[in-house]
């Protein structure tokens, strides 16, 4: 209990560091053009536990002391997160009308600015991993190195082909190969390469990169597994949108794959698997373990 | 007449070297996502002038000789330039179904197919800027760069906030001044870019860039007013797409605002405008200046 109080504190510092870094680099103005600005940052600051850009901090300062060197690399994580939702809301994809308890970006504005401001947060997510700040912080290589990283595990065979794969598969008969497949695209490679890019701008050494990756992916399907399981379970006021959409549109989930308890079960084991490939790391993984078991008890 | 031949022959040969750039560097495979990567090459390889990638080469060639070098940043650049083509088409946006004598990936998929093409081809490109084969040619700083200027150039405050501006001015009373902001952030910046980012690459000194930015702008902006000319008096079949849907959408455009003859002329002025700003390259700008003249004259 005093260990989860630790943990959320920590998260809570992170959270607002984020969010200071998006009020500082976010784009000003915008002239004619300016309603797409106000639409990105519209949906950019609704809120959310910014874990992806947490991630990539915490990669960092497992091997370098000021992860604010790289804020604005942290920042475009959030905002290539945050174009996901918003073109994953669109009404000829998941059609949600709420996010985060306010109306979805397409509802608050309307459908093409909701398009044009998912694309606009993707490309301002480059402008931020090539910020001069960065420029003088980190190794060039690296630095393309962790863009590299990144989009590939965003693009037409990382995230991309997941959310394609997530809506063909709805309301057809599913496999737990096809399940795994989604969910590892659409959701676990972005939270591997966002702690994994944290490492790789820090210079981590190549066997750790290794590790971390391994442990990203668990620490990212446990996160899915949990958001499949609070769809069913969890409250609707806690989660800040409906409960059952996936229910609604028959999506293929480890809850209606497998039931309830199995699917608990699943992530409880992923999330120990998790734990156990930090070992090697000592002590010095402490907070990634906390959140490794924050995260599997989280319940919005 | 012998001039305008070799300029087309050349292009033709560029041309087919993006292609060929296309076919080695497109992601294979694409699992239970691979609708996604069909559709994105679909669009990818409907054809086009590919003018953009070619810029690149030729800012690169300026300075350096092999610019084969650089083939995955032109070829990212020309991913750029698909996704926003799908995008625009989309129902939400302008809503055309025809482009390049082919239905529009939205209609030859479908429209969450489509946006999600565009998302992957977007996402690709930046894939493609930190490709290995480019780690081993140029200078990583200028790498860096190259790719923080082209994301300048079609985000945000770029290429995203024309197009917003241009839906938004629909059907409404324009102004000159609104009509060239939508224009230079729409269309002439990604073109400046595009010429400008292979100059970087290529190491140019900085004066050069300046001139070669400056050129670009005139040059993006006659490539512009010429299109919105082809609206008007193009030929359909020679454009392969409908002509008169500015008309019909009651778009800002030069005709629209100033009449024909009077577009014709400020084309005429702009591409005039733009070779006297490369005289002082003397004879190592004649492919700029063939090109210019090219587009000024081009009919599709």
């Amino acid at each position: 209990m005093g260990d989860n109080l630790e943990i959320s504190e920590f998260l809570e510092e992170k959270r607002a560091l984020i969010e200071k870094g998006i009020e500082r680099y976010f784009p000003q103005g915008g002239g004619y053009g300016k309603r797409v600005l106000e639409a990105s940052l519209y949906s950019l600051k609704a809120g959310g536990k910014r874990i992806r850009p947490i991630l990539c901090l915490l990669g960092y300062e497992l091997y370098q002391g000021n992860s604010e060197d790289i804020l604005p690399f942290a920042c475009g994580i959030e905002c290539i997160h945050t174009y996901s939702l918003i073109h994953d809301d669109l009404p000829a994809m998941d059609d949600d009308d709420f996010r985060r308890g306010k109306p979805a970006c397409h509802k608050a504005f309307d459908e093409a600015t909701a398009i044009l401001a998912g694309d606009g947060l993707l490309t301002l997510a480059f402008e931020l991993f090539t910020h001069s700040i960065l420029l003088n912080k980190v190794s060039h290589l690296n630095l393309l190195r962790a863009i590299h990283k990144v989009a590939q595990a965003v693009g037409l065979k990382g995230m991309v082909a997941g959310q394609m794969a997530d809506l063909l598969a709805e309301g057809k008969r599913g496999s737990l190969k096809k399940l795994q497949w989604i969910h590892n695209h659409k959701t676990v490679a972005f939270i591997e390469a966002s702690l994994v890019s944290g490492a790789i701008l820090a210079s981590a050494p190549p066997r750790e990169i290794k590790l971390l990756s391994k442990f990203g992916r668990n620490l990212g399907l446990t996160f899915q597994i949990i958001d499949d399981l609070l769809d069913i379970i969890g409250d609707e006021k806690t989660l800040g949108k409906p409960i059952k959409s996936d229910l609604k549109r028959k999506k293929l989930t480890y809850p209606s794959l497998l039931g309830i308890e199995k699917t608990k079960l699943i992530a409880e084991r992923t999330a120990y698997e998790a734990l156990s490939i930090l070992e090697p790391l000592g002590v010095r993984a402490k907070i990634l373990k906390d959140l490794t078991l924050y995260l599997l008890k989280r319940i919005n």
